[in-house]
């Protein structure tokens, strides 16, 4: 389906980087979810760039909801949510050179040449302003019915941050505090020299990746599907559909390879009457369906592909080889930008796999519903 | 779509371990492919538990062909394929302590206590062999159109094997072989440490995970959609649907993040008139969409969450700890049992994706429509 | 999807009329549900032929579900219905002449001449079955949800049948007892006339066709969605895919055409506390959403197309025309046989439609979900 | 999937007849199709009130196209219309009184009271605007590739027109005429007692009814796909997400009911070297594929349910029943505009059915794809 995900709450992308403006639709939300602009507005904020590590073009995001909301509430239909594009500066780019690990060449493929190239056109991360505004429809919704969801840099330019508390409760703590700092990282002092890596590779004219590590807690146990529409694929899918993204893992993931099952089976025990599992080895999800652990993942992301840097490319237009230097503005590091894409377009797959496990009220009344005997 | 994969071309999944028969249902398949009996049963044959490190379970695998295929080829209406299950032993099974890594607890909650708990039931490794009866259909006829899908075992048990080939004739080569070798990786050597590190493990009651690598050739710049069917999207979807796989990356996935821009991207060049990638650091694709170049991308396997020591588990019929001992039949380690797995349910996803971008004859016809300018 | 019907309980339909079996997978389904053999065997008994007035091939309809199923309830996980075809006389079917208003030429353009033809193949009224089978699972879940779907042939062959009751309660009544009967009329003098009409159509190698008409009683108010899955969008998408089928009207239907509004319009009153409407000349939907009234619409059957006069064609095969002779064994009218589908797949239809409103536990629950504050 | 419609090309619809905007977003769009501000205008007008006959409600419908299309063309990325609501007066609408035949009380029950029920909120047929917004960039591309499809008022108040021709040149004629007509009848004569009648009823505070009938030229035959998405059930399922639509025929339709196989079927003649069918009342669909035959169909208006008459009704504010006089802005027939709405959705479908059997060149390229050998 392109441009649209999900099963029972769905969001339709739409938009290029230097067209008129971007948006999305969302359907299937449940009626009566309240919409707070402050909310939507922070969410927007900490994608925002801000700051020397990230690109010059600051783009205020002045969203308007076109429908779907009414009296300050989701009515239950489609929610189109448009944010036009202000700070655009076409003259920036061209069109025949194909810049290095962007989607330039491969899109110039698929369409035949009738795509609009400027600053990537519908390949540009601008594009996840839309998921962030989403984001700040469903996040609240999810909170209000105990899910929390919080992203931090685990690791960016050489440096490493501390891990996810195995105490959920910690962990609960962990993920608010994420959610208000400008640069999410759970050791600040990490931060700091974070920043500093990523201002010395801007100086050289170069740019950094890292990975990013994902906490949702207060999932219960029994969401997802079994195959085609196991948590994890429903997860990996959304996650993916972001440029820069080239790798996932849940739970331990790739440390997995080397390990036996006598140490990466999670063992079962009763904590509170609860079930719960020792260690968190399977990231919350076993065959694919939460077992009420938290879900945990990280992604890989790759370094900014813009780089002021001179770079050897073909242009499609002369089908010939050329240098290439790329001017327009750039951030150096999308680390920091992407934490709140990912907790938004997670919120948004969990939010769909809770209503097709439980119908639409359950964003609404939430364990009401789920510990029913109904 | 729960058991359903794919848009244009689609496989249902249906079955359990140890229920009558285990199948599935392919559509959209291009009328007049031909469906060659052999090739099905070596794809299956390199799946089906064979030796010391496999579970001593032996399924013949005798499948039917119920729909779809007339004169042997394909009709283009629904495909159907039906494997009776023939070595049930389900006395092995208990209902209430449930299997750590397993999906039985979770799949205790999200079925009520209905799901047929009997050696995993739908959760079961055993259903990927409809998987793989499918690839027995798909996988010829991309490699009519010059598309050709390999994996090899990369990591197991602290054993590394050698690297795909950076060229594209040496890889597809190299993909040749794997399709032929009942342990299937690069360096023969490498793979008997591996078995015997296997062996090892399993003598200890132990299992053992591992990384196994994915290589595509021959697949045309410009297939992939933006955003959420990007050809990453797609495979994560559709990968970790199997239950083992805890991660994906494409490319050089987690070690991107670590790396600098200028270090990462793939610049483009001419290569006898062709644009390829100098590197191939993105794994043949950007922006979601395939650049022509081959896509490669690595799987980690967790390990066989059954084995027979001891665990700790909670039994929830009686809402009791208490300690586990699996019995039945499994296998230490399925890193090589999951290959033809990832390779047929690559070849799906690819063909899917081809269908969607040039219309249901290209798996008939391949270059002369990808490459025409009707 | 082709093959695939609904949104989160789904149908996939497999089969050639003169293949090894036809089927379906059911995927979805509420966990839990009784299946028992004597209520499916019971609405396949209904659509197989028995008599004079039906096709001489008799085909046992021996089902075998696969999966899906344990200890006589669903599980939740895809269950697979297998029909073997055990009457099949292939001989009677020859391979170039296109009967007219049979899908042999339209399908033999679409599959490139790699259609399975024998007998209409994949487009055979056969295929119907696998529809029956899966209504005789869920149709029970919907009556004990207080949930009631008839159909009564209402026109045939130029002689009518009386009308469905205004009284919901009479209405219930009279959908019990179309549930019983051979042939379902609400007049069983009326039926005997259409009998007649109908063999004095076969005694002259012809063909009648008829219109039949549905009830559903006890169904919410508030199931369908807007727009593209207005209940009637989903009804009609189902019940056009019978091959037989040209015409469907919801409540007066074409009698609106004529009608102005101050006599169309269903005024709202109360009763018993309840929200009804005087009349019910929307047939139970307004803007696509149930109204709590009965929701009744009008099919209109063609006559077979099958018949033994000598017919004008071309033969695809020779490029040339022909007079065709069809032998092989045919129904001189469906509109027996077509109810029983037509209930199945309203069935199907309104399972789906409330688990999209509700959630899954509604085809448990019923009321207990739907008058819930929860 | 609620309000997205479609496999390839789909459309997602968004918007209230009262709030900031509607609008939707088509997304599978062929790359570099022409967008004509001409034609979308002109189809846009032929829906737009224009006369006595037609509300005063008068919204220029100042589209604005936010994305999807570069340099006059498409770009095969998302294309977003949005039409701002420029004329609404909500003052007009009660909250409570359920107006009958009308969405309201459904639409309150389904949405729990959260609902923007100003004018219908997101049931109106305002919401129709964008739908002809999106035809008018789908309907050229369509004509330029040689398919063509024109409505005509058949049946309106008492009075019917004549039928299209059985001549397809003849009917490309009419369906050229019927495009450019303001009240479009094959007759005109026809038209001005159908439009007096509707004068009269609007000056009787009332409504009328009527069927307008469709024709579709130059499909080629092999369109459409068994069962679940014949033809007919993509078709009818889009068409009744219009609330005004109450039944729908293909070709014969309902006189299908009364006639026999031997004049119902039609027999398959070679014409030019063509395979046509002397008579065309399965009107161009077997088997739900297209036989290359011109595809008809008719679809049954209600009376516009909004009418000035004081109506019985239930207020599900208070609970009780009482009159209630509908003020506010309304058609006293539609039958008129629904034309360009029905050219619009059929337009949306066909292309859809075309991609999905042949790729999305075939937007562009048209017989040079379905006629090739490739």
């Amino acid at each position: 389906m392109r441009n649209t995900l999900g099963s029972n709450v769905t969001i339709t992308l739409f938009g290029e980087s230097h067209g008129a403006a971007i948006g999305c639709v969302i359907d299937g939300l449940t009626p009566g979810l309240e919409v707070d602009d402050g909310k939507i507005q922070k969410l927007l904020s900490r994608r925002r760039p801000a700051s020397l590590i990230d690109t010059p073009r600051r783009e205020p995001d002045n969203y308007r909801i076109l429908s779907g909301v009414f009296n300050g509430k989701t009515t239950g239909t489609p929610l189109c949510i448009m944010i036009p594009n202000e700070q655009t500066r076409s003259g920036d780019y061209l069109f025949g050179p194909a810049r290095p690990s962007h989607a330039d060449y491969a899109a110039h493929v698929k369409y035949n040449g009738f795509e609009d190239y400027r600053g990537g056109g519908h390949f540009s991360g601008r594009i996840t302003a839309s998921i962030v505004a989403a984001g700040g429809i469903v996040m609240p919704a999810l909170n209000n019915i105990g899910i929390f969801i919080g992203t931090h840099i685990a690791e960016c330019a050489g440096t490493k941050d501390g891990d996810f508390s195995s105490d959920e409760a910690e962990l609960a703590d962990e993920i608010k505090s994420l959610n208000d700092k400008n640069f999410p990282v759970l050791c600040n002092e990490t931060g700091e020299r974070m920043i500093a890596a990523i201002e010395a590779a801007a100086k050289e004219s170069d740019s950094v990746g890292g990975v990013v590590r994902t906490a949702i807690t207060g999932l219960p146990a029994g969401v997802g599907e079994p195959w085609f529409d196991s948590l994890e694929s429903l997860l990996s899918h959304a996650l993916f559909s972001i440029g820069a993204v080239k790798g996932i893992e849940f739970g331990k993931g790739f440390e997995a390879a080397n390990a036996r099952g006598s140490e990466f089976n999670d063992p079962f025990e009763l904590k509170k009457g609860k079930v719960v599992t020792g260690t968190n080895n399977n990231g919350g999800i076993n065959g694919g369906i939460s077992n009420g652990m938290p879900v945990t993942f990280g992604v890989a992301v790759k370094p900014t592909p813009s780089i002021a840097r001179p770079q050897k490319t073909v242009n499609f237009l002369t089908g010939k080889e050329e240098e290439l230097v790329i001017h327009g503005r750039h951030d150096p590091a999308i680390v920091r930008r992407i934490c709140p894409v990912i907790d938004s377009i997670t919120a948004l797959v969990i939010a769909d796999a809770l209503v097709t496990a439980y119908g639409p009220q359950v964003l609404l009344k939430g364990k009401d519903i789920w510990n029913s005997d109904l």
